[in-house]
Parts: structure tokens; sequence; C-alpha cells
């Protein structure tokens, strides 16, 4: 499953527009190209439903607001609802400001979003209606651990039925649930937090695959796309030298990324069904 | 002749004044500094002719436009033109929105650009005035090849006349035209089209190329430019592992140009006249 | 006490909110996340009174200003001043602009700063009121040398009296001083002035020092922050190949930052009180 998802995504390079914060812009593009998909990063209320047109999925990143890239996300949103494209949401730093909590709580009241990806405390934010996010990590109470790990998986499960979105909680024990499965991942490393914007390059990888993979099961399609960028973690870790840090780690990851195989990938990706 | 110019940019380290887009815009800061100019990043309406005041030259690139930086970049081309600086248009994804491509036609009537560079849809729309490029990716079927080279020769010589600008085509083969000659030069790497913004750090590097040589021939300067940028291709790229991709290819990109010798690029160049 | 400062910052991950420019935000983060602080960026008027309210600490970088992200900036300050949450002031460009100029000592006058970190011109651009900063680099003329050192500690000083900040001169040798007592800081490499945004990420990092130190004196955490980046430009400078330029320098000092130990940085650090 994982091969024929991963080959279908090298073989269609899907041109995936990303309405996303200026702090991991640049390393959202490089994955993207990395994976294969050619990334289109526009915002502009006056060019986003013309840009999605084209495009064959959208991501809504909400880790830098501001007054004029919050109506270009509605607008684009609506677009790629009208014309069947998945959506990928990823509510950064939603529980940590009521700007974000309440964008985050209205975008998800007017669209249909194929996936939404965030923390513990992002997602619970959205479940909840508000929350205390610690800025775009999540709150260490919040966090997902073995003997909290049936409860979480329920929460998943319950909240992908109410928005009818796959849900991704991506932390050291990655869920990915739509109403009736859940996945467990346990690939990544734990260093991978130490580099900002992991999270945002796996929400638009996770629109890549979905744009190349509009037939398969999107449950499924999201466990590759969580399997393959927690691998690439691994891959890069295992490369890491004594003195390299989370710069150069950054770096790696993406690289793993551009050589990553399909045959790696199944090999590779530890998961269970919950 | 590329020795001289080359030299003359280390010797003269210009400020170059960029209205850019937030998802390159750092490897085109640190790709300036790398060829021994000074970066300064300002698209304020109400600073763009301060600053363009104490630069060399301008670079206008398109790549993500809000409707703040529109009037900006307008407003810094007029002061650019009063001052007789050089100025850099780098009309990204020209074609693929309304937007764009309204934007780049309105900016080419009001103002005078010294260098055009675009990849050969952006190019195309600009001169046909609509288009259908892929993003910010040239569609697969406007693509330079030994086929159609003649007539994207002259299509290229023949803008150059009507706008009065050097037009600087990149892809697999670049050509470097103004109304009466053409270069077409080889070198680069298939792979630099895998690592996002290159295409923006080379209208940079253009525009200190030309800020450095005011009085060269701006056809043969830009020629330099084109030719220093993909020769670090070539150089980067025999530096990579095979666990090396994208991310690290892009740093020795940078990294090359840092070093770069007149000497090395004068041998290393690959173009001829047409 | 070195070695106190910096554990403490390790101990504490403090979480530190940046209102900074498009350019060097990405390395902002990451200097932040390999000194063991965790960073949010959020310049919406709409929430940075939020975000301020969950942080430790804030920095105001102009180095790309525009009209949206001026009054928040104000806004922050203002809240972080209520809070008593140290705010450092990174005035880029301060005397290259009067937007630049006029909105620093704006700031400058409405707002209690704990440490102001610039080069020379843009120090002397706040102290005077209008100034020739080149851009974003200090002028040739304004440099700082053995000359003139002694009066550039006495405006130092002077103008940490004036502003009841401590003040952070930084260039080929480093000032920090507060009205009564001064450091000279002599760690570093000249080639870190070919990186962009290394004294961006110094601001930010003296901001994480503060945060995670609000018992300590802060001019001696603002030398302690100075050191260790200093040191990391040293240590990461021994790691470049022949090939590395400053694109690969960049991560270096990224990841010297990530491994630094508080030992290393009391033994390596090269300062003497004036």
């Amino acid at each position: 499953m994982l091969t024929r998802i991963f080959q279908s995504l090298r073989e269609h390079s899907p041109l995936v527009h990303c309405i996303t914060n200026y702090v991991t812009v640049n390393d959202c593009a490089n994955m993207l190209l990395a994976c294969g998909a050619s990334p289109v990063m526009a915002d502009d209320m006056r060019e986003v439903e013309d840009i999605q047109s084209i495009a064959s999925a959208l991501v809504i990143n909400i880790g830098t607001l501001n007054p004029m890239t919050v109506p270009a996300m509605f607008k684009a949103v609506k677009k790629a609802n009208d014309m069947m494209h998945p959506v990928v949401f990823d509510p950064v730093g939603a529980g940590a400001s009521n700007l974000r909590t309440e964008t985050a709580l209205q975008l998800l009241n007017e669209s249909y979003f194929s996936v939404i990806r965030g923390n513990i405390s992002e997602i619970k934010a959205l479940a909840l209606g508000s929350g205390d996010t610690q800025g775009v990590d999540a709150n260490q109470s919040d966090k997902v651990t073995a003997d909290n790990l049936e409860a979480t998986i329920a929460f998943a499960k319950n909240f992908a039925s109410r928005t009818d979105a796959v849900i991704a909680i991506t932390g050291a024990i990655d869920i990915v649930a739509d109403a009736h499965r859940a996945f467990c991942i346990y690939n990544g490393d734990a260093a991978m937090s130490r580099i900002t914007g992991t999270g945002c390059q796996l929400s638009a990888l996770i629109a890549a695959f979905l744009a190349a993979n509009p037939e398969e099961d999107f449950l499924e399609v999201t466990l590759a796309a969580v399997c393959a960028m927690g691998l690439c973690g691994e891959i890069a870790k295992a490369r890491l030298s004594e003195q390299d840090g989370n710069a150069t780690y950054r770096h790696y990851i993406i690289d793993a990324m551009y050589h990553l195989q399909a045959e790696t990938l199944e090999k590779g990706a530890k998961y269970e069904v919950r």
C-alpha cells in the first residue's frame, strides 16, 4: 500500500498551493521539491483562486497570520472545496491566542478539510474551542504517552467523525485517524522537535501525497506521508556527526526525502492499526 | 571579459535593494553576500525611495505579491529609473494568475528594466500578455530544446528589442539576448530545478553584477552572471555525496559562489554567440 | 558567572516571542531552538498581546517593516513592559531610511528596552537621531577599531545611561555596556558578517538568555549571549572545509550552539571589563 502511494507521488509531481507562514515557508518549498512535487506559494486575495485552480491541492497553515492572509485563506479553501481538491489544515498555535483559535474554528466551520494535522494541544484547542498551547509547541501536560494513548486515539476518532477529516496528531507517537480506524506511528526521532517547521513540512507533504492519490483512502495516504517524514528523520539522524546539530539535521531530512525509495518506506514504516 | 566583470563585482561590493518574495529571500541575501555584494530587503512604500537612493541596483521579484508590496514595487522602480540604477525584473509565475500577469505587464509598461529574467513560460506570458505557467515552473510544452532553440533565440531578440532590456530565459539551456545578439549558455545542472529559488538567486546576482559594472555592455554582464550561477551549480554538484539531496545542494551552490575565482569563471563558462 | 547564566537557559527553555523580519526569521527560530529556547513568531495586531502574555521575552527587529507590523510592535512592547518581560530591540537599518530611523526613535521614546543591539552605525543613528547606515551594514567610517575604542565605549555608556538599557554594539570588537561598566568582547570571526542574519540571531539569543535569567544583572547576561554567539562562530569556523562558504558556515554556527556546553563557554569567552 505504501509503495503504491509513494510511487504515485513520484510519478505525478503534483502542484501544491501553500498559504503558509513566513518562518518555515522555504523549508516547505524544498520539502515539496524533495518529494517530487512542485510548490507554489500565493496568499494574495486577488490570485488565490487562480492559483488554486491550476494546483492539485491546498495547504492552509496559520503559523503567522495577518489581516491580508486570513481572508485569502477562506477564499482559497472555498475554491479548493468547489473543485474537490484535497485541503490540509495545519492549525499552528491554535490555543495560544484568540486570533489563532477563532480563525481555526471559523475555517473549520465554513470549510471541508481532507486532513487536519497538528500537535496534540492544537488539535485539542480545535476540538474544545479553546486551549493553552505553549506557543507553537504542545503543552507538556498534553503529551501523548503510553498511558493516555488509548484515550487519545478515541479522541482523534471522535474528532475525525465530527469534522469528516482525517486527523493527524503528531508527537513522540503519531496518531492518524478517521472515524473508524486509527494508526499509531512509531517512526521519527525526538530531535526533530528541535528543528523549526518539521510539522509544517509534514503538512505540505501530506497535501502532495493526497494530490497524487485522489482515488486512495486518505487515511492510508496520510499514514504514508507521516511514516515517510518520520523515516526520513531516522535516516537523517544516522548521518549526523558529533558536531552536527539542528541546522544540519534539518537539511539531511530534506535530503533523505529527495532520495527516499518506495521499498525503503515500505520496509521502514513502523505502525500499528488501532 | 568575464574576468574583468567578475573582478569588478568583488572589488565594488555593491549594495543591492531587493523587493522579493518571502519564500527565497534568505537565499537571495546569502547569495548576494557570497558573491561579494551587500543585500538590503525593503518593501514598505514609505522607505523604498530612501533605500533605493543609497543602493546601486534594484531587483523586483513578484514571487509573492500582496496589496502592500505591489505599489512599493512601482515606487521603487520609478526611483531607480530616475537615478539611472540598473533594475532586474523577475516575473515569477507570470502566466499563472491574472494578478501576476497584469502586475508584470503594468510594471513593464511604466518602467525601464535593464534585465528581465524568467523561465520560458514566464517570458512568453509577458510577451503575449497571457500564459499558462505551471505555478512557478515552466510549462513542459514550452521547454527550450535543440529543436526550438533557433525560434526561441529569435523570440528573445524580438522581445529584447520591444522592451529595450536584456532578456534572460533560463532553463536546461539558458538564453541571454539583446536586440542584436544572443548567447546560449550550457552551464548548470538539471538538479538545480529541484531547489526552490535558484532563479530568484540568479536575478539578485545579475543585479549585483550590473551594479558593479555600470560601464560595461549589460548583455555581457548578464552573460557573466548566468555563467557564474551555472558554474557554481556544477562545482556544487561535484561535491555531493550519495546521500546529499536538494537541501545540501542548495548550500553548496552558495558556498561555491563564495569561493568562485575570476579565472575559474573564465575557464568554466560554456557559451556560444548566436 | 557565564556558566550559571548559560545553565539557567538550558534548564528553563523560555518561550521567546519575536516580531522580526522575513529575511532571517527562520534562522532566528532555529537558533532559539539550538540554544534550548522555544520560538514563537507573531506580528498580527490582534494577537501580539495574547502571545506576549504566554511568552517570557520579546524581540523587536525592524529588518523589514510594513504598515501592519509597525503598530503591532508598539502594542507588543507595551504589553511586555506592562508584564515586566525583558525586551530586546534590534534597530536593523536605522539610519538607512527615515522610516527605520523614525520608527526606532519612536519605539525608544515610548518603551523601555532591556537591551538594544545593533551595529555601530545603527546605534549612532539612534543616539543622534539620524545617520547614514549602509543598508543593514555599518558604514565603513563608523567601524570600531583600537583607535576609537575608548571613545566608542564612552558613547555606549552614555547612551545606556540615557536609555536605561544595556547597549550591545557588535562588530569586529563587540561592546556591551550599561551606564557604569562596559565589556569588550573578542570572540567571533570576520566571516560571520558574510552571513545574513547573524546579528538578528544574536538579538533573539539575548532575549532567550534574559528570559531565563530574570534575576541576574542584564549586563552580564548580555555579555554571556554575545560571547556564546562569537564562540559558536569560532567553533563553526574550525569545522569548515576549503570548499565550505557562508551557507555551510551559517548552519555550523547554529549546530555549534546546539552542542555548546557551559564550561566551553566559560573557558572560551574572551572579554575584558572597561
